[in-house]
């Protein structure tokens, strides 16, 4: 049924249009240009209007395209760099929070004790055990607090950080090796019921890998866990490793910096080991998981892919998904509002679902 | 802290890069081109490994630009056509899932029974209200009960589909209009915490609005609400419209056709009236909310605003995001896994929340 005054053309148009506007009718076309993918043009993304002006600022700033380490000592002398950065990132946190930081050994590992001013008795007897992010190589020694920091702050609950080994020294699978033992003595101490773990990118991959090696070595599970953006898989599989690529402005892209830092931690393992990639594990059997991203975040799809396992194992997880933000936006600048939102979610995530 | 050999400049890559990776350690960098926001260069994007076949096919079909029709005529012809091929989806449907489907009036509003071939006792008294998506100008009549014949099917629970009026022939009010005094009907005939609304695109927004429109006139609240992907926006507002523009191959764009069928429905009302746009109004004292979206999905602001905006409500909302996903594909094969699973998830959140 032609509209008077349409050509074939324009109206094959305007069915497409139409198609596309009833949800559920656009059909596939067949296209042999669909088997290898397709190119999106280029576009130019404004200043989002629908966040704060904090987040705004940061989400709008140019990404500047990450050049990778080549050697042991280019990659020390940048970690090193980027936590005298982060020294300062810390010390506002601490200004903010009024939390304490003290260096202790746990089963022979260095960790942080990161302890709110003052414990509820409603929080006495519960521990939260952090796992920091950044690749498996940045953030060494009190450079990795800071997450724990903010958690500890929003929460009043203790928090004990893992100073967890890392390459190019020590690649996998040192870093678990040292969490789980710090998680296993941990769990000697304290009713698991009333422990969490949680953290963000790589320590929020880090939180369910440590679930799934605690499943197989038989060592009681945390009462709840809240993996961030997770790093779920090292290779570069995942939809917005590629639709997301350019628009995250924290990770930029996949090459050279991710995949560089997944082929030094894995060392001589596959990159789709589920003991370095855990959205390849199992799920069943999981407590309660909170899963933060956000919708420019290059790992989005590494956050969505584990909430699906998860939910199709029967586990109750949870998606918060955060307007506009680059991958762990919701650590960048912890007085926004966004931040606030984010940090309180965890507090009452892991309040809502560990003893007493 | 150099390393040996390499330049100031190289270092400051590194150190952007590690900053970057470190969660928590990228800064935004001043820059006035920020407040104009940024260019995103053009990108392949391969068909995705991280989905079913059938979806992959789905999601890898190359967008075609949309033409908006210009006349009242125009738009008439356009849903004429995409009624009849929406026929054959629902004849299929019907025959995957043997409900049957038989015209009524409530209200004096048309609307259609869908109903399973079998209602357990446990299904006895509940009643779904579902309102069909398609811009607020497509799918009129059997055209508009794809998701029901879907939601009836596999919830095996019993569904009102409103035949609401549209454009160009009846702007707002009257979709809404008609809507509520269904709404008001059947909480006439059956208890309200046996009931659901939901649906998909317009009819999820239409679904938020509806629960808005019943408690300003102090209506029974439905138990529970499934609101799919919903076009809580009309205008271009919303992160999303931009990061997945021409990424989403189902929407592709705003411009021209959402648009021109935003200013069809809203006819003199303001676009960001809350009554049209219902991401701003309030969601105090919603009933729990099942929002559904995808990663590449133009509306994926507008869920995730309305998520949050639940969240901040103290609302029960869970949000689902689905790998790779463009807008409404979880309704486009519903003998895909995906399309199965979000189905499902439809079906026992009602279950979880409904009485009986």
């Amino acid at each position: 049924m032609h509209a008077p005054g349409m050509t074939t053309a324009r109206l094959s148009f305007i069915l497409v249009a139409s198609m596309a506007a009833i949800p559920g009718l656009a059909e596939p076309q067949s296209s042999s240009a669909a088997e290898q993918g397709r190119t999106v043009p280029a576009r130019q993304i404004p200043v989002p209007t629908t966040v704060s002006p904090q987040l705004a600022k940061i989400v709008s700033a140019p990404p500047v395209p990450p050049t990778a380490p080549q050697t042991a000592q280019e990659w020390k002398a940048a970690v090193q760099s980027a936590s005298e950065r982060e020294a300062e990132r810390i010390a506002a946190a601490l200004t903010q929070f009024a939390v304490t930081i003290e260096p202790l050994q746990i089963a022979g590992v260095p960790c942080f004790a990161v302890n709110p001013p003052k414990v509820s008795a409603r929080n006495a007897h519960r521990v939260l055990l952090h796992l920091h992010g950044g690749a498996y190589v940045f953030g060494p020694g009190r450079a990795g607090t800071l997450e724990a920091i903010l958690v500890a702050g929003t929460s009043g609950m203790r928090v004990i950080s893992v100073d967890y080994r890392m390459p190019p020294d020590h690649p996998f699978p040192a870093a678990m090796d040292d969490s789980v033992a710090v998680w296993k003595a941990l769990t000697h101490r304290q009713n698991p019921s009333n422990m969490a773990v949680f953290g963000t990118s790589t320590g929020g991959a880090m939180t369910l890998a440590l679930v799934q090696a605690a499943q197989k070595q038989h060592l009681p599970l945390p009462a709840a866990i809240a993996s961030g953006t997770p790093w779920s898989d090292l290779t570069n599989t995942g939809d917005s490793y590629f639709t997301n690529e350019g628009i995250d402005n924290a990770l930029v892209s996949y090459e050279p910096v991710l995949g560089a830092a997944a082929r030094l931690y894995a060392g001589s393992v596959d990159l789709k080991d589920p003991r370095v990639s855990p959205v390849y594990g199992s799920f069943h059997g999981f407590p309660p998981t909170l899963l933060t991203t956000g919708t420019r975040d290059l790992f989005l799809s590494n956050t969505v892919r584990v909430h699906r396992k998860l939910r199709e194992a029967g586990v109750d997880s949870r998606l918060e998904v955060y307007e506009a933000q680059s991958h762990a936006q919701y650590l960048v600048d912890p007085t926004s509002p966004e931040s606030k939102e984010a940090l309180r979610d965890i507090a009452s995530f892991f309040d809502a679902h560990l003893g007493t």
